[in-house]
């Protein structure tokens, strides 16, 4: 039971066969003929050398496999962390050159760290917090600096580095003239065939094909010596147990760019991971053993010389559909990318890096949400000024500036949302025990000298200004003859210390004004909360009432007891 | 009506009177007396030249008293905001320099701009998210810094400068056989006297009689040859107009300390204005025109010479207590600082640092919240441990850093809260049209193939996971008998895009499984929401109704309509 929770691929292991061997096997295989070209491209993303997109599709995949709740989940290099690393690492070291590597494989570790750490710490639950529209208005821009940072690839220009899309475009526009007729033909063709493949049926690995059609082309008609761009020699065998380098202050100026991918990466990962998970329903997600899980494959990763990985949405799109049931899928594909290390790589000499290009842009074109952009026109017009907001400052303030602007905007949201919970006031249903809504319902009345009040949250520092401004608000509009007030505290299902000691404020200076407290439906940790502080006293035990009606009627006859009504219809039970 | 808003103080101005004169009068020249050495004490803890506190007690006093919303808040200098100016530009210049006072008047406007522009784009609400337990913990170690980094003064030696309680007492140590002793004598008589006249009674001008003996002994018997350190020759009059000069890289470099100064000032002000406003309730407190009010009196006050101020608790407690009733007793204190500055700073040549140190010390000694500590070990031990991190961070690892994680414990607590509100399951009250939680209520039962539920919050995408989760625990715990769910989304008063794709997620997959969704109590705003988004549709009109009862009708009388209820004892009122 308990090696379960740790290692969640005991699971399918114990009850593997045939059924889901076959599905495994086509799906391990076509992701990793997938993974491939991906990589490759990704690691050009990320300012690496293609082969560490290889490297990065090796021992990340076999611990997910193992750790991952996710049974369908295909973890590997992706365009937006790849994106992260080079504009965080980028003004650190020159690309391609051995310190950015280690640089690189440094920030793996990191990275790894933070998710672990989280998930050891329970802490899953934190990176729930960025909204959709944010995500989406971040992931386009992202998407677009991606595509647009290929151009040079694509036209055989050289840019200066810059990460702003209108910078990038007007270089490129400046050295038109410039264009390598070649590469640039290489590209489209590419971009075309991939396009197109893929039309006719998805099934097609046009990706794979364009690639080595692309080999085919540049190898045939000698174009390297026309000037076209190739990958060169790749080293041959698998990345080498490497233990990256760690200085503190290395550790200090790779921590925001770490924390961007840590949140970031995370968020994709377990977002596709709970979408496949909703189709399959025969396992859980849970949110920080995947922490825990991807945290580990980053660590294990960058002690064999990979860069910063995660679930990636498109190759687990394929994988599931392909028919992937267990994480043995994601060991074929490991497997398949080991072989390709050890006998393929002197194939790729002659990969152009514009048709590695072309595998980039069709792959971000996809993550530009356009749909969600007309559907919040429609639906959500303060959502989508949201995702506005947060898509510009991405591209014009930068990548990480946009993520920060994220965050803050969602906690802004968050915070104003959880500090005005909603109150109602409160009338008796005539003829009946029950009390609602006096806004939402006709026949429901409030009465002049009692007022009733629901608090739809727990009480807490957040909320609690709220509370006492919306309670004066009300006693205002009463006047003076108000008697009593009842606080339906059904809702409130914890109370802390700083809306402790408000309520025992707040009750001080309403007796001082002549006004009764009366509680009901206090729940049991509320409850113990309120002994323990002695306001259960100050309120007087005998103003505690199962129901609202109860209070009413204490309140109607005040010489009577809590003990003596006629009719106590509802008795508690367990106490939560 | 609306320039009232903008000048709160035209609303007291209008019926001014003898009687409010007479209470403003005592109040003003009473906090004026402290505020003479409290200002020059203050002074001394943000590195400033003592003169530069009563320089901050003139102009942000009188901007307050016009703009301002409570009429008792004392603002001016304050022990924690010159502290955090003290360990923000510390690093920048050295301590008393020409430089250190731009960049302290730097500081006091960027602090302003920034809490103008929160209120101006009415973001008050976000500054209510800081928990009590961490601004407790806070503020005892911040206190605790102060009181420690006054040691130097009242102990007559030289320390480096550092700010962290530990380093300083120990160099302390080292340098015991240096103390000064007729420093120290007058320090710690400087503290006896202070202390001892309060506890006689509360009204003796304590600090300004301690000041001035000190004066007088200095002078009599010629300490300051002894090596008695002195406040020296002070400019006599008023502060001038003086521009503060402002660059790019400056404002970059104080941005961090003025976002602390701008949060930490406002929450403190802001609590003492609404415990003091909540004992008179002849006016209101406006949180956005508070932030308006004092961004302008640092704003204004930068242009006049004046470092960060705010709303100090002790002189306030003092205005309220000795009877102030309108802003004028702040212009009453302005006017007495003006006076000073005018004619009595020769006076304060040979005023002794040291006693400035004890006026700090008996000021800080009452923000170390102990009372609390205790109160929390009694009541909420989880509370304490939020406290005692805080504490414990902000000694050891400083003071920003200290805010920092108070900051993020406070947010994470917020997204922990907000992401799990409460979710009950109801079932019917026998005998009646009401539906209860079924966990509260003895008589109250499930059925198996009927799911009722309640979420007490509004949707959105910080909360949505839990729902989708909770929903399909109580599904998986039904089992297969189930075959409707009912949500009451009475407490839900709005939702969000993010929500909305969810739910037609959740929508989508249970009728995949055979499962109809009615919803009932759906409130106006969510209505619309649902139609703009198909949502309706998709759930079908027929399926929403007005109480619970009215769907489970529906749901065990197929066949019939909504609108042939034998029994529609709501009717819906205006729509929220």
């Amino acid at each position: 039971m308990k090696i379960n929770q740790y290692i969640p691929a005991i699971d399918w292991i114990s009850d593997y066969g045939s059924t889901q061997l076959k599905g495994d096997l086509t799906a391990g295989l076509t992701v990793g003929i997938m993974l491939i070209p991906q990589g490759m491209a990704y690691a050009m993303i990320a300012g690496l050398p293609p082969i560490y997109g290889l490297y990065a599709s090796t021992l990340p995949l076999i611990i997910y496999a193992l750790l991952g709740t996710s049974r369908q989940l295909a973890v590997g290099p992706v365009a937006m962390v790849s994106l992260l690393t080079a504009t965080g690492i980028g003004a650190m070291a020159e690309a391609d050159s051995e310190s950015y590597i280690s640089l690189a494989i440094a920030l793996a570790l990191i990275v790894g760290l933070i998710q672990f750490l989280l998930g050891a710490f329970r802490l899953g639950f934190l990176v729930s917090f960025l909204s959709h529209p944010v995500i989406s208005g971040f992931t386009s821009a992202a998407a677009l600096i991606i595509g647009v940072s290929q151009l040079k690839h694509l036209l055989g220009i050289k840019l200066s580095g810059g990460h702003r899309v209108h910078e990038i475009i007007i270089e490129a526009i400046q050295q038109i003239n410039q264009i390598h007729l070649p590469t640039f033909l290489l590209g489209i063709g590419g971009i075309v065939l991939i396009v197109v493949l893929k039309m006719i049926n998805r099934r097609i690995p046009g990706l794979l094909i364009a690639v080595f059609l692309a080999i085919l082309v540049v190898w045939v008609f000698n174009l390297a010596e026309t000037g076209v761009s190739i990958v060169g020699s790749v080293p041959q065998g698998l990345p080498s147990l490497q233990w990256p380098g760690l200085e503190m202050s290395t550790v200090g100026a790779l921590m925001p760019t770490a924390l961007a991918i840590a949140l970031v990466s995370f968020m994709e990962s377990y977002a596709v991971a709970k979408a496949i998970q909703s189709k399959h329903k025969d396992y859980k997600i849970d949110a920080n053993q995947e922490l825990v899980a991807l945290g580990l494959a980053n660590i294990g990763g960058a002690t064999f010389q990979s860069y910063p990985v995660t679930g990636g949405f498109s190759r687990t799109a394929v994988n599931d559909e392909a028919g992937a049931k267990t994480g043995m899928a994601s060991l074929v594909s490991a497997l398949l990318i080991i072989l390709t290390l050890l006998f393929l790589t002197p194939l790729f000499h002659f990969l152009p890096n514009a048709i590695l290009a072309s595998v980039i842009m069709v792959a971000v074109f996809s993550l530009i949400d356009v749909k969600e952009i007309k559907h919040l026109w429609r639906t959500n017009r303060y959502d989508l000024a949201m995702l506005i907001v947060t898509f510009v400052a991405t591209l014009i303030l930068g990548i990480e500036q946009g993520i920060a602007l994220g965050v803050i905007l969602s906690l802004a949201i968050i915070i104003w949302k959880t500090t005005r919970p909603h109150v109602a006031e409160l009338g008796q249903v005539p003829g009946t025990e029950f009390y609602r809504n006096i806004k939402r319902f006709k026949q429901v009345k409030a009465k002049r000298d009692l007022l009733i009040i629901r608090f739809d949250a727990q009480l807490y520092f957040a909320n609690i200004g709220y509370f006492r401004d919306q309670l004066e608000e009300m006693i205002s509009t009463k006047g003076d003859e108000l008697k009593a007030i009842i606080i339906n505290a059904e809702s409130i299902n914890s109370i802390d210390s700083t809306a402790m000691h408000a309520l025992e404020g707040i009750v001080k200076e309403l007796r001082g004004r002549s006004i009764e407290i009366y509680m009901s439906g206090v729940i049991g940790p509320v409850r113990d909360a309120l002994v323990k502080t002695n306001l259960l006293d100050l309120i007087g035990e005998k103003n505690f009432f199962m129901s609202v009606h109860d209070a009413v009627e204490y309140h109607e006859s005040p010489t009577s007891q809590g003990s003596t009504h006629k009719d106590i219809t509802l008795q508690s039970n367990v106490q939560e």
